[in-house]
Parts: structure tokens; sequence; C-alpha cells
């Protein structure tokens, strides 16, 4: 079972306030990828240690996948809208009832992240009347009639609400996992790359970095024909091309300050085959280039924006990239000092991360305490984010 | 104050569990008209005795009034529904805090029914997952940051995710607020009239019965081009015709038993051009007869579906047609004996009505009270409807 540090500013809180009660809870999430739901039943404490006890998922029927991709895509009407809703529910409803089976108890709550169809945090407005907002879907009601549990989710909501961006939440359950005992940064590749910095030096604050996987995906697709470069062996036996690099490190993003945020709409596939026009010929040398990449842009975000603030003693990486020799090769290189760790060194498998960091939310939501982290979504206050579906 | 009966099986329940917080409330309520939001500032007591403080309207702006009927028409995407949830939300908060202004104080809590664009409660599916469905709009989280009152909503949801058909709703407050010491009918006359029956002698049952003033404004616009029967004076200058009059009653709806529901998908223009035939030639004969047609398809629901279980000692009278001299004549001929009282004879302006049912509702659902009533909406259970957002 996880320690909690006694530094910690939110067990300190939470100590301070006399709330200890240990819950279990089932933490549920589906991603932007729309395959499917990830649960975890976890025991969590009153000061944040905790344990994850089981895990389960469970993938999207077909038909469900498409509208639900339709409806993000903004192609669905309030009747789709209506009936995913619920739709959807019943399916993580089915999802925690499973878990309940395999784990062979009643959580004694639910937190479910929904799945997002759509995210529109800024600057919109309809008859001069302030409509930033976000979508996620599978009705809490619906989660709670199905499993007889009481069921917390709809979190983003709230901090929008404040005058935030609902994003990103994970800093906030990384503070309550990781604590704030030495300076880490938790560094994810995915899609994207993206860090959460822990230190007892300054507030805890994330962003996004840049390309993690996406490119090299990409790369490895068109000229291998494979889906992404296994353990990192073709960037490996490929030369950087230091040029093109330099070249690439140029884009615009990279010298943004935080907080900031990025995905598809920028590192897309445009993105890839203009670049690819300054590539060298070795295809090999492409992909070690382009894995360097990812590499370097963390390294170089972390000097200029992070290690102003505080520096940085551990790494602890997640994502597909935890795979990639060729990726912690270039961490390595670019950021020597500093030790790199996975979160399977914590005891966390990374696929269910996103889960247990809703039940620790969840967990605030019914303890009343504020869960949103505003110096990471830029809310104007701390607010308890979460809406609740009693079980009776 | 109302003072509440000591035979009311909710109020013994909850005298059972030993809850008699008194707690001040804004009920919000949004109908189908879509033109704006009714709310009241009310004190309830643990016993549902209660004191309506204060009243308040706001009207949509013109442009979401359209937006919202395109939702409702099925005519909105993804984007669309996502931003209206949050303008809604902001509206409603807004009407919150004027209210808040008005009476001086924040209440403990806010309870919303939200606007309806979508209500599918039956026999829907996608993928061979039930897909029965409803969709209010005017998100919890964004009315408890707007107002910093917690935040009740939601509430057709569980039932329906309990079997049921998430309507009607009211019958439950109807229960609180009229006690069943003596067999009462609390008949709702607006565009179709609807009946709760409340008794000693049986269990709360609900439906709708008919036309209530939509078929007479249909005439009253056509042949006088008044908006409605100001009083039923048109209607009292006419000669009823028996053959037409019977000819209507074969409608075939008004013999099935209840459970049941109509609205405008039946009793709609076309249904009027249809049945005016068949009317006598006599305008004011046409208003007469149609308006006896109100009044005796309610006392006939009655002597067929009502007096089987229990007498009626009273009618209290609801919504538009408490207006309507002629349809209260027509009650006086077919019903000899039964007193006909109105809701302000109880303190109740009928406007706020439902709002003041939601604000019960969700007293309810703070307090862990089952709040839906499955003779009513069909549900295979009794269920906590609404959903919380905390003030903080």
């Amino acid at each position: 079972m996880h320690k909690p540090a006694a530094k910690s500013i939110i067990c300190y809180n939470l100590v301070m306030k006399n709330r200890h009660e240990t819950k279990t809870a089932i933490g549920m999430m589906s991603g932007t990828s729309v395959d499917g739901i990830d649960a975890c039943f976890v025991r969590i404490c009153g000061d944040f240690s905790f344990e994850i006890l089981k895990t389960h998922s469970i993938g999207y029927p077909a038909e469900i996948s498409e509208k639900i991709l339709a409806a993000a895509n903004n192609k669905a009407d309030t009747e789709l809208i209506c009936k995913l809703n619920f739709v959807l529910g019943r399916l993580f409803g089915r999802c925690a009832n499973e878990l309940i089976a395999k784990t062979g108890q009643k959580p004694d709550f639910i937190a479910s992240h929904g799945q997002t169809v759509f995210h529109a945090p800024k600057t919109a407005e309809i008859s001069g009347i302030n409509a930033n907002s976000t979508l996620q879907i599978g009705d809490i009601s619906v989660i709670a009639q199905e499993t007889g549990v009481t069921t917390v989710g709809n979190f983003r909501a709230r901090d929008i609400a404040a005058g935030g961006q609902g994003a990103p939440l994970v800093p906030f359950a990384d503070e309550m996992i990781f604590k704030k005992e030495i300076p880490r940064a938790i560094q994810n590749i995915g899609g994207i790359s993206n860090v959460t910095v822990l230190s007892p030096n300054c507030e805890t604050f994330a962003f996004d970095i840049g390309p993690g996987n996406m490119l090299i995906d990409y790369f490895v697709k068109k000229f291998f024909n494979k889906p992404f470069d296994k353990d990192g062996e073709i960037a490996l036996s490929g030369k950087i091309d230091e040029n093109w690099l330099n070249e690439l490190l140029k884009e615009p993003y990279y010298a943004e300050f935080p907080p900031k945020t990025t995905g598809r709409e920028l590192f897309n596939d445009e993105y890839a085959q203009k670049i690819l026009k300054f590539a060298p010929e070795n295809k090999n040398d492409v992909i070690a280039t382009i894995t360097a990449l990812t590499a370097k842009t963390i390294a170089e975000a972390y000097k200029k924006f992070v290690f102003p603030k505080t520096e940085i003693k551990e790494i602890v990486l997640g994502g597909g990239g935890v795979y990639n020799k060729a990726v912690i090769a270039g961490l390595k290189r670019y950021l020597p000092g500093i030790e790199i760790k996975k979160h399977a060194d914590f005891g966390i498998n990374d696929k269910y991360k996103e889960a247990l960091a809703f039940a620790m939310l969840g967990y605030c939501t019914l303890e009343r305490i504020e869960n949103n982290l505003p110096a990471c979504t830029g809310a104007k206050m701390p607010v308890v984010m979460g809406e609740i579906a009693y079980s009776g």
C-alpha cells in the first residue's frame, strides 16, 4: 500500500479537516480513442494512500464506437446524444458490475469520467452569454441504477463553469499518488507528450509538450507498415540527422509559455507530410530523428519551463513511450543525472492510471474537497468538481 | 404555512427516519413552451409543510428560444447541445441569483428541472442495449458555480433508468402539498387535461385525460381570431350540440385504461380540422360544445377510472382552464356534489406549482428519500431521482 508523504499539502488539509475515512471505489475512464472502458477497483484511505485491488476493461460494440465517433465529429442530432448518454450509462454500469463480480464486493462509490463527445472550453458565446462548455456522456443516474452504487461523474463541467479549461485533471491525482516530497516530473508519452511537475519548491503545474508517439507512429506506418516502432528498434538502428532535428525544433508551439495544450489539431498527418520535405533519405534515420524529437522537445521544455521553477530528481514515465528504448536513451542523453522511473515502479499499471485518478477525484467530490488545480486548468478558483447520483 | 396531514404516508416515513430539518430552496422550471424560467423561493419543513416566500420569472432571449426549439425538433448538432447545456446553466443561475436578491437570502439548495430537449422513454435500443432516455439541459455544475448554492437536477433520468417513463413527476409533490386526508382530484387543465388522484383509499395515480384548452383555443382562434375564450364567455353564449358531443366522445383514447399519456401528437390542428366536418354551423355552438367536451371527458374519466378506486370529495383546478367559467359550469353539471376549488385556495399560484414541485423533489434527493411514484411513472421500483452538484 502506498504511504502518504508527511509534507503533502492536500494530506495536511485533510488531516486538519479530520477526514480519515477509508473508502472503496471503482474508477472508470473511456478515452478519446473510443474503443472501450478501463476500470479499477481501489481502496482509498483518508490520507490518500491507496491500493488497487482489481482492474477490468470492456470494449465498445462496433456500432456504439461508430455512433460516439459520429457525435464527437459533430455529426449527431439531439436524439442520438440523448440515447447514447443512456446507452453508455448502461455500458459503464455493466463494466462496473463485471468488476464488482471479479472483486467479490461492491465499492462505496463509483467515479466515472464518461465519454467526451465535445470540448469547447474557450471564448464561446450565444446571445452574449458565456458558452464555454464540455460534454461527457454516460449518465451517472443510469450507472447508479444499474449498479446500486452511488456514482460521481461529469467532473470537467464545474472547472469550466469556474473559468477553467476543464483540463488537465489528472495532475491533481498525480499529487496524491506521487506526493510532493521530492521534485518529480510525471511524464506521459502518449500520442502527445505532457508533463505534470510535482515539487516541494513550487505549485503543481502541467502542460502539453509536443508530439509523443504521434509522428513516430505516422512515419513507422508509412515507411515500415508497422503500427509502432517496437522497443524503439528501428530508431536505434538509424542515425539522428541533427540538421533536420534543429529545423523541427523551430516549431513555434515549443517556445510558447505554459499553460498550453495541443493535440491532433496541430500535430496531425498533414503536419507529418509537411515536415517530411526536409527529411533525410534513409528511412531509419527519419525514425531515429523523429524519435529524438520526442525526447529533445521534452528536455527543452524542462530546461525552459520547469528548471527555472524547480530542479527535477526523477522522471516517472507513462504511456506507450515507456516501451521505446530510443526515447528513453534520448531522455538520458538530453537530461543527464535525472533518474528515470516508470509507473510500474510505483505499483501502477498506466493503462488504469486515469481510472485511478477519477476514483480519487470522486473521493474528493463526496468529501466536498476542492479537486481542481487552478494553476493547471486556468480556473479562477478551486472548486469541488463532480456531480453525484445516490445509490438510493 | 401549510400544515401536514397526520396520515400522510410520506410524512410518516419521514418522522420514522427522524428527519425534521427545515430547509430553504429555490425551485426552477422551464416548460415545453420554451419561453423562459419560473422560479420560487420556498421554505420546506421536515414534515413537508411549506411556505412560498417569493417568486420570479425571466424570459429566454429570442435567439436562445430558437436554438432550444431547434434542439427539441431534433435539429441540433453535438456542439449546439454542448453549448446550450452551459448557456442554460448560466441563465438558470442568473434567474436564481435575481430571486436570491429579491428574497434577501441564499437558499440551502436549488432544484432545477432543466429544459427538456428530448424525451424517448419507450422501447428504444442501440446495439441491443436499452436506449430509453430523456435529455434535460442546463448543467447543475454551472448553476452551482453561478450561485454558490448546492444544486439538484436531472430528475427524470433515474426513473427512466429504473424502467419508468420519467413522467409524470408532479403527482409526488401533489401528495406532499395536498396530502391524502380526503379524496381529491388535482385537475390540471392546460393544453391537455391531466389528473392526479390523491386519496386515503388508494395509491396515488395520475394520467392524461384528453384535450384541455387545446381544441377550444384552436376554434376560438379560427372563428373569433382571439387567443382564447376569455372567462368562457363565447362558450356560455352558445348551445351544446349533443349529437356532435357524442360523436367526439367516441375518440378511442378516452376509453384506454391508465396509465396513459397523450399530447400534441394526437390532439393537434389536424385533429381539429378532422372533427370540424361534423360540427354545428353556429360558431358559438362549436365553442360551447368543444368546451363541454373538455368538461365531459374529465367527468367520464373520473367515472370510468377514478370512482371504481375511490370517491372524490374535492376537485382542485389548475392551469388556464381555471378561468373558463363554461368549463367549470360543465364540471359542476357532469360531476354534481363534488366541491370545486382552485390552487389559490391552498395559497399556491399555479404558475409556480411545478417550480415548487421540483423544490420538494430536490429536498428528497438531498435527504435520500425515494421521490418517484412507480404507480404513476411505471418504474419497476421507487428510486431517489436527482443528481447533486455541491456549492463547494
